[in-house]
């Protein structure tokens, strides 16, 4: 997961708020909004058509933000400690090294166009009909390949910097060599970006930009299955149901009653989910984008967020709130064509997994995908990557080793070996090699999966 | 490139022999030898013979020898420092927090049986038959996914551990973002190795069991393409020319004049080939896996390969020179399935390439392979995982980005981005988006490049 910017950057918005003396406005406006809530409501409810009024304002008031300013690092060629480490000897020495003197800065970003809303893109409006004809165009790159198995493409990343503190670049590597072995066995592709494409949807908004990018350019790409950075799978063997979502476009992890009853802002899970290549979800991609540009737009949204849905807490707008919120108070635009997916962990909260791994193994196999063997184990909260969790680092570095040991004992076994222990990054032998390999018994099926098998026609 | 142990375990072996009262045997032994060369040679050459009575004598002293630890971590729970981490607030603290408080130490490895000569397993003698067997039965999975288009694996990987420097495991991300990209583009399945599967055959030569698994693991892999970490791919457009390579097993970058005339030890690289999966090639993996073993073996075989090959440095044995000497002298048994290529880089030294990219954008285009557009830069000796290199940090960092950077500019323009410049993680827009994607102009080919398409049978 991206860092949240929540503490410092909200106050010094105020601040600048302050200084403009825009606060009074708001407070003018804030005490309008609640009294036409006592008055009536719009086609998608009070708070939508506030949300958009306050957009506007904010839009028109951009101008006088600051620019902003990401992925910025310093030249620090003078540094003394680098003259040290430049002597003889020293220079070969990676721990004398100070990564600071390669960072290049490369200035300041564009400055967006204070007048204009944001944008994901020009609008596309026949997706489905340009597909259509570049598919019957391109036989050699089918949607689908093999009988009710779409063609695939894993999308997740980390920032194109080294992590804020080291251990974490460990940990993004570990996890993709995870995604890495699942998507063999599963015939998925996989897409690793390290690029931020649009400054303005810095964060975990960056998803969307990168999302649409991969969309429209490959034609091909039935499902398009976006997995946080921080999720593992630890079912190897589990294959999505994707006769299941033949109707749907947009499959996530939550519950019925806790997004569009409660309005729980994580009734759902954007962290792994799946999206349908078509022009409903180019759609829902220009639906959902508002609440992420950066700065005053991402913090006022996140203020109609918190007071919207519940048990948000104070911080700026986060793309998986947003979609709640979205869902919430638009189902019957999109409602028809979202699944949320509870009957197996397309995303499942490491808390209540991780410390449960042994009766798992003691009891059950992989192949389930549920709450018996889960298909991700997500850590939402450790950023392993940043300078401070959500929670205990040791918890979240041992309980990451256990989870990813677990996903890759079933690869292992695939050989016949083992770690030592959920805890060891060590394996040892647990069967014996013969002259006839491919006589050896494949227990969990996974050397030669049946959902992995394509004939290939002859020409 | 794992980790080469040089002097300091050179050093204790050499003492260890010296309490052992084997030097003086040893010295008389080498002065047989010498004689021996002055009166005759065998079907193979002295030097061969006398290393297989080098190996018999010790392997006969092997059960004097130390038992190897590898992989070994301490358990420091009683660290002063990890009881200020843990204390509220710290705990979340990931610049606080002690990595050794979760490494785990699991006890030795097992001893190897001193009587008993390395084995890489069970000898198989009937692997073409087998694997043609398996074919026939499991059309699903064909050697060949294309006309032309063998199916590929690429394997690479890096240590269990993480890296001794903070930034290697970074430069190990970005390499394996690196690769994801070139195979996802050219139809190859990746398989990223992170288990030590021999003890015995700990760093450079853990290939060699790993590869040998892999292979009779997966009859339906023609090829595997063994690829270091420290190995970035450059052209992103370049296809291997499989249809050359019909009548070899084994494909190195090198020349025949360094490796079969001068046996120079770099006439050819081990970093980056291409294996058959035949017999053949389960037979080079024997013969090339006796030098291997840890410990005396590799110390004693390395000595033979520095007076053996030109200009070879002291150091235990590697699995390149092993090579360039089993190639050299049995250039009957195993050459004419050998190609030593150097057409294009299959392996290219990054001394000579990254200096040249800009002059390379200038003047030339992605597609070439070669000196003009490299299909692989190797960034030999620069060990950025570990504490020292053979190289200047500062060098092998930015050189390591800007190729990072050159190949992923291949990958970027593909959707109308391109980093700032080569030493920039930031990324630019140079192509505007239309509402007719599918119209845009790809340039290099590589948005739905010819390699890739795979006709699927309808059934």
């Amino acid at each position: 997961m991206l860092d949240r910017c929540i503490g410092t950057h909200r106050v010094r918005q105020i601040q600048r708020a302050i200084r403009h003396g825009k606060i009074t406005l708001l407070c003018l406006f804030m005490t309008v909004v609640v009294l036409r809530g006592t008055i009536g409501a719009g086609k998608f409810g009070t708070p939508e058509q506030d949300f958009n009024d306050l957009r506007n304002h904010i839009y028109a008031s951009r101008k006088h933000a600051e620019p902003h300013r990401v992925l910025t690092e310093s030249n620090q060629s003078n540094n003394s400690k680098n003259d040290e480490a430049n002597s003889a000897g020293d220079a070969n020495n990676y721990a004398a090294f100070d990564i600071n003197r390669i960072l290049v800065d490369e200035g300041e970003d564009e400055k967006p166009d204070p007048n204009k809303p944001y944008s994901l893109g020009p609008k596309i409006s026949d997706w489905d009909e340009q597909r259509a004809k570049w598919s019957s165009e391109n036989p050699g790159f089918s949607n689908f390949i093999g009988a009710n198995k779409p063609r695939v493409l894993l999308v997740t990343g980390s920032s194109p910097k080294p992590c804020e503190n080291p251990i974490g670049d460990h940990y993004l590597l570990k996890s993709i060599k995870n995604k890495i072995d699942y998507c063999r066995l599963h015939g998925i592709e996989i897409f690793y970006n390290m690029a931020l494409l649009d400054a303005e949807m810095a964060g975990f908004w960056a998803k969307l930009p990168l999302i649409r990018k991969l969309l429209i350019s490959h034609p091909e790409i039935e499902f398009l299955w976006w997995m946080d950075s921080d999720a593992m799978f630890t079912d190897m063997a589990f294959e999505v149901p994707w006769e299941r979502y033949k109707d749907s476009n947009f499959v996530m992890h939550g519950w019925n009653e806790m997004v569009y009853d409660q309005k729980n802002w994580i009734g759902l899970n954007t962290g792994s989910f799946l999206l349908r290549n078509c022009q409903w979800s180019l759609d829902l991609l220009d639906a959902w984008s508002p609440m992420g540009p950066k700065g005053k737009i991402r913090d006022e949204a996140g203020k109609v967020l918190t007071r919207e849905l519940k048990n948000r807490p104070v911080f700026e707008a986060d793309d998986q709130s947003a979609m709640v919120y979205l869902l919430a108070t638009q189902r019957d635009k999109w409602g028809d064509k979202v699944y949320l997916e509870n009957a197996y962990y397309l995303h499942g909260y490491w808390g209540i997994l991780v410390d449960r791994y042994e009766e798992m193994i003691e009891n059950y196999h992989p192949g389930l995908g549920d709450h018996r063997w889960p298909l991700v184990t997500h850590f939402v909260g450790c950023k392993p990557c940043g300078k401070f969790g959500d929670y205990s680092v040791e918890r979240c570095l041992k309980q990451m080793d256990r989870a990813f040991n677990f996903g890759d004992n079933q690869i292992l076994q695939i050989y016949g070996f083992t770690h030592k222990s959920l805890a060891s990054r060590r394996v040892k032998r647990v069967k014996n090699e013969t002259g006839n390999p491919l006589e050896a018994k494949d227990e969990l099926g996974l050397l030669h999966p049946p959902f992995k098998a394509v004939k290939v026609s002859a020409s």
